[in-house]
């Protein structure tokens, strides 16, 4: 996608074959600034502290984690502690574990000394195949939004940011969105800050913004309400992680917009690329939700009037906060699936992941 | 209630007769000011700014705000066109319409030069039943909180501000809950931080502060997912207004806990004393939604590390957004309205209003 009018993905190998470039993810929307990142510890920081994040592109993020942990030492030992450090650092998405399943089979039949250009030419077929996916995600969601416009704004909801911030490139939820667009259709996007990281209005916004394509940023409370009064005509986000049954774990705040697109009669798809459903587990009773530091609750990150990016606290020193980053939206909830195969009911899974 | 061990209301007269205190609370909770209010214009900014908040203080203060304006100018005209900006100075909750339905007849039954006085004593007189009537709303809701009682912490999340700080003394929805803490009960809050202009992270934190109620804030988004795991057995709010069906027009996001409530079999009360219940509107449908500037949902405002309080931007500056202030929760969502009168089901209101 396109930043200032020059292509760019969120994350791609230096020339030199000995490091990643990544957008900074934590600066926008205020700056763009792409940094490397050269070893694993910093890969794993730049996954924990959110530079990079989307489930897809964590997934990427590790594979390519994996091989700079190679570059550095190539023990057998080694190879299953970077894997194990990647996977523990984020525990919701089931992207990072997938990425880790894929890459180890591959690389421990291999020679040691053929292991970093397998693994670096791995990640590189994963990101690719990222790409693939999202651009049929696109056709697929593409077709539902055709079907649901009638010639005039067409109102589309999300929450968080599932845009190709959160992929290596198009994106998920905002794939068909980007798609539609192009086409011709008037699209119109209610963006949910998604607080408390704000995914929404720093990120989702922008890319928007940057795409031209018409946005409004509302706050996470107000999704239910423009429901109400007809304001939404469809549902779209993306997840970190489906279950077999249909369960959609996703940013916290989900499972509200998804009950009340269920009392409104609205329809709420999903977008994931099939890495992301996990069909080892039947339901979402045993994911893990991450709980991220309470500062992120207390403290707020902006634009001060004098230009620079400041972070202020926004509640009593003396009050306590919590930080639970996903929550669980039902299948009975969910209309319906959008995945590179197609679209699907969410109790029908199995037949395209 | 107390500020640092010192008896406060939200506002009281001057010694001199002839202004008003106030709290700010647009600079709670990093700074606490008390400012004077000496003449209408100066009243109706204090609301529109929402220097004073929360439907039942709102209604005070107008009725104070009338007396001001009498001070100034005591033609028959100006006092309706007092009445009417006063009324126009927040469009949503009732309190501003009843306060100036009770006061206008009996100004203008009186001559002229009675008024003044007659004014400040039925401002005056209203303020003493706000706090009488919030004072049995806490008895009515510690009723129902110690039959929810079980020997161990119980959870209650609320929404907003409806402390003592959205009413003279006590609060409404908060009136119960501490109640129940000064009666010896384990009781924590989940204060929803209630973007965008953060009531609960900066006012309800900060009133059970500094009574000593234990509690945590948390993002809007994550009521429903503690809803989901158990870790919610009821949740307050107040109101703005309820009408005579049941209907409650609250802050924005009240639907979406209510509709999370239900989903997972929570008890969902709303608590507001009798002047909040709009007799006249058979159903929400005629309610008009205030909608704020969205510089509300642009900017944020905290303490920076030097200790100042500032105001950062928080989202793109090519991004437009919009500021509906509150929502409509369907009387079906809800489980009981707590008055002074007593609990009733959201269809019994005409018995007790």
């Amino acid at each position: 996608m396109k930043i200032h009018n020059k292509n760019y993905r969120t994350i791609w190998p230096c020339a030199n074959g000995k490091a990643l470039n990544i957008i900074d993810q934590t600066r926008l929307p205020f700056a763009f600034e792409i940094i490397e990142i050269s070893n694993l510890p910093a890969m794993i920081k730049a996954i924990k502290t959110m530079q990079v994040r989307g489930a897809p592109l964590i997934g990427v993020a590790a594979a390519y984690g994996l091989a700079l942990s190679l570059l550095n030492e190539n023990t057998e030992v080694a190879l299953y502690q970077a894997a194990k450090d990647l996977i523990a650092s984020r525990p919701t998405a089931v992207n990072l574990a997938w990425a880790m399943q894929r890459m180890l089979p591959k690389l421990t039949k291999l020679p040691l000394n053929e292991r970093v250009s397998a693994a670096w030419q791995e990640a590189m077929q994963m990101a690719e195949e990222d790409v693939l996916q999202n651009q049929q995600i696109a056709m697929y969601g593409l077709d539902l939004i055709k079907r649901a416009y009638k010639n005039q704004p067409l109102n589309i909801l999300t929450h968080c940011n599932a845009g190709w911030l959160a992929t290596v490139d198009h994106g998920t939820a905002l794939a068909p969105i980007y798609a539609a667009h192009d086409a011709g259709l008037s699209i119109h996007v209610w963006v949910d800050e998604t607080r408390p990281r704000n995914q929404g209005s720093s990120l989702t916004a922008w890319e928007l913004a940057q795409h031209g394509v018409p946005h409004t940023v509302i706050c996470d409370n107000a999704g239910g309400h423009l429901m109400q009064i007809g304001q939404v005509d469809m549902v779209i986000v993306g997840a970190d992680r489906v279950t077999k049954n249909g369960d959609v774990c996703n940013k916290i705040g989900t499972y509200l917009k998804a009950l009340a697109a269920f009392d409104n009669d609205i329809p709420f798809y999903v977008a994931v690329p099939s890495p992301t459903i996990d069909l080892q587990l039947n339901d979402s009773s045993q994911i893990q939700i991450e709980q991220r530091s309470n500062d992120e609750v207390a403290y707020m990150q902006g634009l001060s009037e004098d230009g620079n990016l400041q972070s202020i606290r926004i509640m009593p020193v003396e009050s306590m906060a919590i930080n639970p980053a996903f929550d669980i939206t039902p299948a009975r909830l969910v209309t319906g699936i959008i995945t590179e195969h197609g679209v699907c009911a969410p109790n029908q899974l199995m037949k395209v992941a």
